[in-house]
């Protein structure tokens, strides 16, 4: 999207409708024009072969050949050797711990300072950010750190919603009582400074080293200030203020 | 509730209604009839003693006294000379931090089987699990361990809802297509082997050792095995098995 020298398209997720699926497929298409080989990282999911196969099948002829991380033995090898990198969705806890117990956490920062771009959705999001600590999942795992690849300098939220949520109890539509995804993130903000972009379904954003763009919808909270809503295309910089 | 030796009363949390409030302060003026002097469990929020005052007004004056753990010297004296411990909501990840660090686990699991009695509600019903790898909370702080009281022998999902969630955006009810509560258990599930008892809003659980009994709603939830709905009533054992 930029000529600059990293190139970091990160998703929400939810990309569960026909339209959302055809803009996934253009940003990646034109996110990895001139890759031959992009290295798909799958371990947030539970069975990296068909999540492989899976993303191939989804994206489609056009896009790049995804070869699977977990089928190299020699995973920095292959990190030095692919074009750009997708990190998948799925559980945020078994991602990062995979990515500290493999050793990769450098190699993969080191490979998109190098210019390689990355792709992260969902989970692939929350780990490009300074830590995984706003993520919406569940610990099924306890990592050794939280610390994640930092390619970004502020946290997501992805799958971000406002307010509280409803859900069908056979036909009657509910009130559900627990946190809303501003005072999950109003937690974290009593302990780090680090501003949250709240990401809603079906978003992207693209970073290029200094300056962010975002398609689609987002909330931007900042320690100490009313949350911002992001209309679709505004260019923020680091602490998510508009430029 | 029983004579048993054990008597471990667990709250889904999502007390939001008048109805679930008038039950919830029934149930602990039951669970703490013949304590004079109860720990109240702070940790799960951040401000330590706003929520210790919030909850001792919120029991009213039937309740016996609340005391903040936090505001003595000796904890595991304190403890020791309780007469039964009340843990409170709010974030899993503070909670079980300052569990580990201040030595309280065993303590308290100790003063527990001695048979003074315990409530748990929402993230404090997490903590009484063996482990919290079934909250929902935001990981905003890395514990050194997700190992927890194991007061019970099976696993809570606490504010549990079936299916998929909805969301208003502004006047327009919106679907959204993150994971439901059903599938994150079945991640969990290809970890671990314990049953989880995913505990709908309002709802309560007494275990005195070896039977559960429910108040209000929950669903079961056994690795290989279809979900199964417990009635309020219902009884089970450790496995979630009715009996």
């Amino acid at each position: 999207m930029t000529g600059s020298p990293v190139s970091v398209l990160l998703g929400s997720g939810g990309i569960s409708t026909q339209d959302r699926r055809d803009t996934f497929r253009n940003l990646v298409s034109s996110h990895f024009s001139g890759c031959k080989q992009v290295l798909f990282v799958p371990y947030a999911s539970q069975d990296h072969d068909k999540y492989t196969i899976r993303m191939q099948e989804f994206l489609g002829s056009d896009a790049p050949i995804m070869s699977g991380i977990h089928t190299f033995e020699d995973t920095s090898q292959a990190l030095a050797e692919a074009d750009g990198i997708y990190v998948g969705g799925g559980n945020s806890f078994l991602l990062i711990r995979d990515l500290h117990e493999l050793g990769l956490v450098t190699p993969i920062r080191d490979m998109v300072l190098r210019g390689a771009p990355y792709l992260g959705v969902s989970a692939g999001a929350n780990v490009a950010c300074p830590t995984m600590m706003t993520t919406n999942d569940m610990p099924i795992t306890l990592p050794t750190s939280f610390s994640s690849l930092g390619l970004v300098p502020f946290q997501i939220n992805p799958h971000y919603h406002p307010g509280k949520i409803l859900f069908m109890d056979g036909n009657e539509l509910r009130d559900h009582y627990g946190e809303s995804r501003a005072q999950r993130i109003a937690e974290f903000h009593r302990i780090h400074q680090d501003p949250v972009l709240g990401m809603w379904e079906g978003s992207f954003v693209h970073w290029d080293g200094s300056i962010g763009q975002l398609s689609g919808r987002a909330t931007a909270f900042r320690v100490g200030e009313n949350p911002v809503e992001l209309a679709d295309g505004s260019t923020f910089e680091a602490r998510l203020e508009l430029v």
